[in-house]
Parts: C-alpha cells; sequence; structure tokens
C-alpha cells in the first residue's frame, strides 16, 4: 500500500526512458488533502545534489502539495544546470497539478555526475500525473528502484489514522548508487512541526543506524506527508511511535537488500557511559572492513571487535571490554572467554553484543558483510 | 642490509616453531655500540597489544639494548598472562645477552586473542643469540613477515653514517593481521632526544599517512635504535631527513605489497585550507570503500570522490572543487569536467589530486583499492 495507505495520497510509476533498459523511473505523489503538512530530513553530506537543494528550499515554504522522484540519475554534481533541471522538474508538476513549484520536492538517484534527460522527464511526468490514483503506492516504490532487487513498502495502520511509506536504497550511509530516498505519509491532521519533531526522532534512532558501507550519498532524502484526511489528531507519543515503526520497518528491509551482502549484522554496544559512546563505538564496530570480511568468512574473530572499540573516544577500560556474538561470550575483560568454537555463524543474521561496563546507555547499528559480490557490484557499476 | 646496515648492530631470524608451518618466526635485533639511544611510536589504538605496553615501558628506561620481534601470534588481549609472556621474552633476551631486561623491546604480530608458546619462544631466543651476525638484517627482515609476500628493507647512507630499516606489514592502519613493525637502525651519535624528534617528524608524514584499509591494529610499532658506532653526529637537519627516506620508503614498499590489493592509490589533496584539512580530506577519499571498488574496476568515478569530500569538516566551497585522476581533470568547479574516457587506469598506480581552492596547503595519502582477493584473504584468514 505504500505511500497510499494513508487517505489523501494519490501516486504513480512510470517508466519515462531515463533509464536506458526501459524500467520504471519515475513516481509522483501528491497530497490531495485537506493539509498539505510536511518535514524532510536531507543527508548531511556537505556535497548535496541538485533536487536536495531545491527540496530543502521546498520545506521552508511550510507546505508540500508533491513529491517527483526520479531513478537512472542522481542529477548530483551537476552545477547550475543540475538546479535549472531540477527548478524545471517542480516548475512543470506544478504545471500539470495546478499547484506552485515551491510546494513540489525532488528527489533523485543514480549515476552522479550526469544531466537528467529532460526531454525524457518533462514529458513523463504528464504521463505519471495522467495516471495518479490512490492504489498507485506500489508502482511509486517499483520506480525508484535502482540496484535494489525487491521494493520496500511498509504501513502502520492505529485507531483511525494511518502512517505508510515507499523507500529504496541501502542506508543513510549508502552502498553504490543506492542513495536512500523515503517517502512517508499520514492521513493524521498535524502540524509541520510536530511532523517534524516525530520524523527527526525516528530517523535518528533507525536510518542513522543502517551503515551498510559508511558511505554517505549526495543525495539521501526522507520526506513524510500529512493529508489531514483522516480528521484526528493523535498523540505525539503514538504518532511518533508509529513514525518509528514503519522507519525501522524499512530500515530493515534496506540491510537485507544491500548490495552483494550475505549477512545482516546486528552490532548492539551495552554498558556505554552515554548513548554518543555506544553510537560511535558501534559505527566504529559496523565499519570495520577486516571484520566485516571475517563474518562474511564465517568468522567470530572478536580480535576484530577489540581492535575497532579501541579506535574511539568513547569511555572504557581495554580489560574490561566484552563481546558476545550469536550469544556466546567469546571475550570476557579483554581477554579469552568462552570457546568460539561454540558460536553458530551458519545463519544470516549475525548478532555482535560489545559491552563496554562504563555505564547504563546502550544503541544500536546494523551492517552488512564484505563480500567479493559486493567488490563486483560496486568495481562494475558506472563501465 | 637492513638494521645491520649501519654499524654498531647484530642481527639474526629463525624459526623457533611459533608459525606451525615453520617458516622463520623469531627475529633479534641487538644493539652493540658505545651509545643505545632509541625512540619508539606505537599504535594510537587503545587496545594495547602486551608487547606494546611492555616496550612503552622500556621507552621510558632511557636505552634499548636489544628488539625481539616475533611472527606468528599478537599477544593482542590476551590479559595479564599475556604481558608476563612480554615480560619473560625480554628476560630471557636481557640473559643471554647479559644486558636489563628493561633494555630489552618486545613487538608482536599475528592473530588477535591467542597465547604465545613460549615453550618455543623462549628456546627459539637462545637459538637466535647465538646466530647474531652484523650481516644477519636480511633474515630478520625475514623472520617477521606474516602475510607479507615479499620482507621490507631499505637503506640511506650518507657521508660517514647510516640509517637502515626492516618493516612487515600495510600501514599503521594496518590491513589482515598484518601489524606494522618497523625496526630503524643508525650508527650516527644522537641522544634520545633527536631521535624522538626525527622519528615523530618522519612517521607523521609517511606510515601515518599509508591507509590501506583504515583498520588500526593493536600492535602497530616504530622503533630507531642509534648505537654510536660511526662516531659522527650529523645535522638535525639531514638525519630528519634520512629517517624520513627510509619510513617514506618503506611505507612505499608496504602498501606495494598489501593483500589482495591490485592497485597503489596516491591520493593528494592540493590547495586546502590548513593541513589537518588535507589530510582529514586525503583519509577520507582513501578510506572511501566505493571508490576503492571503482579504482578497481579501472573507473574514474570522481562522483564518489566529491561524495567523500563532503563528508568531512575541512574548509571548501563545492561548486570550486576539483579533482584530476591520472592527470585528467574529470572534475571541475564540482561539476563535470574533461572527458573520463580520457583517463589511464591500465597502471597499478593511480594518481587521485583533490584540489579544495581553499588555501595552500597539500597531504598526500596512500591506499588500495577493495578487491575480492582482500575480502578472501580476510575472511579466510583464521579459520
Amino acid at each position: 500500500m505504500s505511500v497510499t495507505a494513508a487517505k489523501g495520497f494519490t501516486a504513480a510509476g512510470i517508466a519515462a526512458g531515463i533509464k536506458e533498459n526501459g524500467n520504471p523511473d519515475l513516481a509522483l505523489v501528491v497530497n490531495t488533502g485537506p493539509r498539505r503538512a510536511a518535514a524532510g530530513v536531507f543527508t548531511s553530506n556537505r556535497v548535496k545534489a541538485a533536487p536536495v537543494q531545491w527540496s530543502e528550499q521546498v520545506m521552508k515554504s511550510g507546505q508540500v502539495s508533491a513529491v517527483v522522484l526520479n531513478s537512472g540519475g542522481a542529477n548530483a554534481c551537476t552545477g547550475p544546470k543540475g538546479f535549472q533541471d531540477a527548478h524545471a522538474t517542480a516548475e512543470k508538476v506544478a504545471e500539470v497539478l495546478g499547484r506552485g513549484a515551491i510546494e513540489v520536492a525532488v528527489c533523485s538517484t543514480g549515476l552522479i555526475g550526469l544531466l537528467l534527460p529532460m526531454d525524457k522527464l518533462l514529458p513523463g511526468i504528464e504521463t505519471a500525473a495522467g495516471s495518479l490514483s490512490e492504489h498507485g503506492g506500489e508502482k511509486a516504490a517499483i520506480a525508484i528502484k535502482t540496484t535494489d532487487t525487491v521494493h520496500k513498502t511498509s504501513v502502520v495502520t492505529k485507531d483511525g489514522w494511518t502512517v505508510g511509506g515507499m523507500a529504496k536504497g541501502a542506508g543513510m550511509l549508502a552502498p553504490g548508487l543506492a542513495t536512500m530516498l523515503v517517502v512517508l505519509t499520514t492521513d493524521a491532521d498535524l502540524e509541520n512541526d510536530v511532523l517534524d519533531k516525530a520524523l527527526r526522532a525516528a530517523t535518528r534512532t533507525t536510518f542513522d543506524r543502517v551503515d551498510s558501507d559508511g558511505c554517505m550519498s549526495t543525495n539521501d532524502t526522507v520526506l513524510l506527508l500529512a493529508s489531514g484526511s483522516a480528521e484526528v489528531t493523535p498523540e505525539y507519543e503514538e504518532f511518533a511511535e508509529a513514525v518509528r515503526q514503519v522507519c525501522d520497518d524499512l530500515g530493515q528491509q534496506l540491510i537485507r537488500d544491500a548490495e552483494g551482502a550475505s549477512k545482516d549484522i546486528k552490532v548492539e554496544v551495552i554498558n556505554a557511559a552515554t548513548e554518543d559512546d555506544a553510537v560511535e563505538v558501534g559505527r566504529s564496530i559496523a565499519r570495520n572492513n577486516l571484520l566485516k570480511c571475517a563474518i562474511h568468512g564465517e568468522d567470530p574473530n572478536w580480535g576484530r571487535v577489540l581492535s575497532a572499540i579501541g579506535t574511539t573516544s568513547a569511555a572504557f577500560e581495554p580489560d574490561r571490554l566484552n563481546v558476545a556474538i550469536n550469544g556466546v561470550w567469546v571475550c570476557k575483560n579483554g581477554g579469552v572467554g568462552e570457546d568460539r568454537d561454540k558460536v553458530d555463524m551458519r545463519y544470516r543474521e549475525v548478532h555482535i553484543v560489545a559491552d563496554l561496563a562504563a555505564g547504563s546507555e546502550t544503541a544500536t547499528i546494523w551492517t552488512n558483510d564484505l563480500t567479493a559480490d559486493y567488490v563486483h557490484e560496486n568495481s562494475a557499476y558506472s563501465s
């Protein structure tokens, strides 16, 4: 059901010819109201793609009528012409919908450094507008895929209101050209500031902790639109939890579809002095290429976990560190613990627990193993 | 000639049986000179192996008579017993040489989390001491290899004095278990403080800027010993430059032998506001898995360079960035530059220049491509 699970939204997904292989590559999501509230979170990469620069301006306008998304080209590092193209894309959507361009967010994903084929994209917008439907959510989710093997959608329905959404890619810190684009919709009747608070709270502990390969995209965008169609204003906590659940579910789907991965690795840091310490240690472990190779080889190499922890500034004493892999405490007090042969690594999910013995805070980072397939996909992509 | 190129040093390398395959695994370097001055630089990983903890104490004693090095086991994350073993190793060397244990530095490399086979190591020290020779430098260099395919030595001879050395591994930020161990010797007559200053200056711009896979070892050690045998005290600048040359040469050898690599990548950051900015940007580029995969695929993917620059806090404006790959300015002013098809990627060395257009400082970081062979070597190693 994707972005059209919530009332007050239509969507479409079509093949505009941006991708040379003829696959769907253009999606449109329209808020049919009565409210056009929205919030957005964008990549923290300082090299921002043109559509991100445009959409950041749109967010400042206070309302969002529509989102247009294309795969087949990131429109990043494309200079003033790239920004003109993002603007022209929004203008075209505004024209066919009879809205203002400054209410149209634009998202793009694909190769960096290439201009979009506007001669295909602009007519495609007319086609997409002609096929907008209250059942178009799946098609929209399909049209934003790049190296994704499956499309990703999620829905949470509560008492009279719904949060739904679609995603593509594999993490805020994206592998390949697999920029993460997410559009969430709700028919709850909420103001921008509530949406913003709930979205930031949700992304902080979900998408921001999905770290497939440590690389940050120029195009990452997460949008939350509210139509007010349900004529219900939920309590903040309940709404925020629903948004968090949808983000968490979509984040898990991104990890499971990460390029070339054979293992999904849950890095749980416990007993940290602060949450920031827990996140720093979790990321350091999740980004350690040697460990990611070891996990690929089903080798419970806890020495590489300790080595990764040792590069952080978190509070800990080396001789008090404990590490469990799939439930076996292979490292105790900084040294050899239980027999590593007890660790069963046959399954796709691997669970690493790093106990800093320095406090009571915790954080979980999800990542993948490093595989020859990952190298292949990312060495061959643009050639 | 290695560590015995300089007068006043003997060395040996033997097979003590620490490695199960019977390869050489124990090296001894002894300072026979009138002076026993020394300086050391150690890993900044907070999880330090027992031999690092021991050798840091040795450095505080003010003089170093000998260095004992073993491959076949890192003696890291081995708790109090590991430290006792490092101490016992130094005691044994002291006993056979008639020196004090606190003058004996210890270096280990190999798997983390395993105790050393002291029943083989201690008798091995007697054997090594029996074969000490003024021509033993090559054998010592061979005995410290782990996954190294070649042993690494370098010598610079000046007017009446020499700096020589040996190295194993592939970077201060080491791939595999390829901890970097380096022992440098000189027959120049110099005090500890001069050695320390020269060694820190040299490692800062050489070994510290060799970043094969971003992973930092628990065991990295670089030692510089001075025998005074040449009875010459060179000018500081001349001596420091000789040390830098030997470190630079050994660093290049480490990169060329990095595990599984098919490309050596020189990342040169120019026109940075500060040297720190240049180093931060260089490291971010050098550690970007997506770019390392692209280089492996001979794909001059400058978008991934810009994306990596964008994650740093360095001073720059995105629309003023320029990137050259092998001499072709494929990115100009943050957008498309010269035709990327002009870039010749056939050779092993790849030269990336990132122009921040923000000042006049520069730094060069060396790294390698990311390959399926790297994944294989590091997923299969300890299994």
